[in-house]
């Protein structure tokens, strides 16, 4: 008999978010009139397409019903529409909308794996990969790669190093994030024979396919030939059209198996938000356009961004070929503690500083301005790997950019006087 | 090594849904042109808020961005004036929003249970907490209460029997899915003693609480004495406000540590729908006169169902005292199989019957009539029960019950003509 009341094993195990870890700091920074930077957050700055805007204000409906467990077919045929520009060749049964990316992941491991399976994933490597693996009871096993090689894939004899009999999965993000990285045909290959090789399954979040910045062809997973009923690809409309809050992914599968056991998960969560479904959907076509101004955007910033980071002394970042993140080596031993200090105990103020910010819709007056980070230790599961260093969204306008590059330029500066 | 690709043990052991597992005969009727008058789902027929509507035609956002994971402040303050209607005093950091009271389950399993705990639920119960334990790896024990005692609970020795050192919570649904029972303060009171004699969680489901009909008064989990840390209430706007698809619920408890643990995998999976909250809030204040008129409407329905219902020969029901469901005996030896054969070879046709019908917004030819009922089997875990009870929900108009309710009949004395 119990004598009290106990958290779960997994519970305790879950990691909290790196990106969130330091939000406390982050609020009471802004409470004290600090005008925050965030380079920290996955959280596009632009705008969501004015047409996706607008579906919302002619919902014509007088009851907002469940929607289908799958999602409407009408959206996922806007999807093999979609998919088709990639030559992604699908049909709307193989699709199956989830509520957000998340959703996807979290359901690709319940449906796939047992307590105990193993899944490879290149480290570092989105956090909540490990979470959802921690939600299903799986173990994520890590391959290294280095700022110092960009990021590339180990040799295949890494893998082989680390693959036993619990191994059921290899797991990408491409392009990646944390590191902005783009897997070339060659390293795909790879992948594709030790997947064919061990028959494992081939869980490919590609959320980032629209920002690919190099003259590299974009490889999906979908792409492989051999192991198509391997693969799970991992979506969202997220990324791509700024409305991160709608929370609509989707998980893809030819294999039947998976996708009728998927669907008994999504059966039991009954439905996928109603509302953003339709946003999506009217998001998908007629926004060509938008696409391309939001892709010049991020050009733009990548290189305001990672010029800059170059720039400031000790610091490095190797060029990302896709996505909307870079991770870049710092010169501080502790980059977490850096990162917390940057919130808690610096405030610069000069010319520049604005005279009032906004927090939460509010204006209130800006004594001075500081930037937020994500310390890269959290996407590494290697103890001691990541420590010098940080992940930095490129999600805000090219003057914040720059702004922010000052600031941290600033910040290390400081540090360096006090922490020796 | 593994020579084939694996379903996971517990996507195997998932179980179809008892509501929608008949969906495809029912797709195929209304494709041969039969109408189908749904008792067998509980997606309320009735409008949403007009204010929640118009909430949606005023957002004035131009990107939709993530919300904060535990849900937007302002939502989970109007959620605090909500609850002091049913004394029940929270502070908002108490309330964390999911999406719908299906995550809400799933995270309250996941941050309390350990694989191999044991939960225990009185049956009938909504098939979705067998899914949710599932995937969390918990065990679902039941009590199985009756219909001849109008599923009422069993006695306390009952529990007992089931409580060892694996058990670590009692589930309640109050008022009751698929039963419509409302718990009394005795019962109440004598599950609260039980909770703090074996110190378990009570994870109480009180979405149906605006759906109480009789003089007896609601008392929520939280409403109990000296378990107030033991208490986690799982919510949803969804049934009261008729906004199923918005997907808003909430995991509510003044137990710190289970909030810190439901919050790592809240931000695992980032943030519940923005727009479904932004429906919520709207959804709460100033809507007193649309809940009295849904109310008031429910009221008539039960009446006429429950009438009905035992007005037809070797028909049953007990007189439910809340939600919008009722478990009902029919003289049939498998419901199930009658509930297939419903919508798989009876098509009523009289006078009565439309010319037209409506199908996913097409206007069609219609060709007769049938109904599609929830088999009461999948209800329960204990295998042979429920097997001639089939769940009605009381969520079409009165006209449409009553038609419904002629329909059961005559398909009651064709279907006996030809199983004998």
């Amino acid at each position: 008999m119990n004598n009290e009341l106990q958290i779960s094993q997994r519970g305790l195990e879950m990691p909290a978010s790196p990106i969130r870890k330091l939000a406390p700091l982050a609020y009471d920074a802004e409470d004290k009139g600090t005008k925050i930077y965030r380079l920290n957050i996955g959280q596009p700055d632009l705008p969501t397409p004015q047409k996706a805007l607008d579906a919302l204000k002619t919902v014509e409906r007088s009851t907002l019903e469940y929607s289908p467990s799958q999602g409407y077919r009408s959206l996922r045929k806007k999807l093999v529409d979609y998919y088709e520009r990639y030559q992604i060749k699908l049909n709307a049964d193989e699709i199956i909308i989830t509520t957000g990316g998340s959703e996807a992941v979290l359901f690709a491991f319940l449906s796939c794996l047992n307590p105990g399976d193993e899944i490879i994933v290149p480290e570092p490597a989105y956090a909540n990969y490990m979470a959802f693996a921690i939600s299903a009871g799986a173990v994520i096993r890590t391959i290294t790669t280095t700022i110092d090689e960009g990021f590339c894939l180990p040799k295949v004899e890494k893998f082989e190093e680390l693959i036993n009999e619990r191994t059921k999965a290899i797991l990408i993000c491409n392009p990646n994030n944390p590191t902005g990285y783009l897997y070339t045909q060659k390293e795909m290959n790879r992948i594709r024979d030790l997947v064919r090789k061990h028959n494992l399954y081939l869980f490919s979040d590609e959320v980032y396919r629209e920002y690919i910045y190099t003259g590299s062809p974009y490889i999906s997973a979908m792409h492989l030939e051999g192991i198509e009923q391997n693969v799970v690809l991992i979506d969202s409309v997220s990324k791509r059209y700024s409305e991160c809050g709608i929370r609509i992914g989707a998980l893809i599968t030819h294999n039947e198996a998976v996708r009728k056991t998927v669907m008994k998960f999504c059966q039991a969560r009954l439905s996928p938000p109603l509302l953003g479904q339709i946003v999506a959907e009217a998001s998908i076509e007629g926004t060509e356009e938008y696409s391309r101004d939001v892709y010049e955007e991020y050009v733009e910033r990548r290189k305001c961004l990672i010029d800059g980071v170059n720039r400031i002394e000790g610091c490095y970042t190797p060029l990302p070929m896709g996505a909307f993140y870079t991770v870049a080596k710092l010169p501080v031993a502790d980059a977490e503690d850096f990162c917390a200090w940057c919130l808690r105990d610096f405030c610069w103020k000069d010319e520049l500083t604005p005279k009032t910010m906004t927090v939460a819709g509010q204006e209130q007056p800006c004594k001075g301005e500081t930037i937020m980070m994500a310390p890269a230790a959290g996407f590494y599961t290697t103890p001691g790997l990541g420590r010098d260093e940080v992940r930095l969204a490129y999600v805000l306008c090219k003057q914040d950019i720059r702004r922010a590059l000052f600031l941290l330029e600033k910040a290390l500066e400081t540090y360096k006087l006090t922490h020796r």
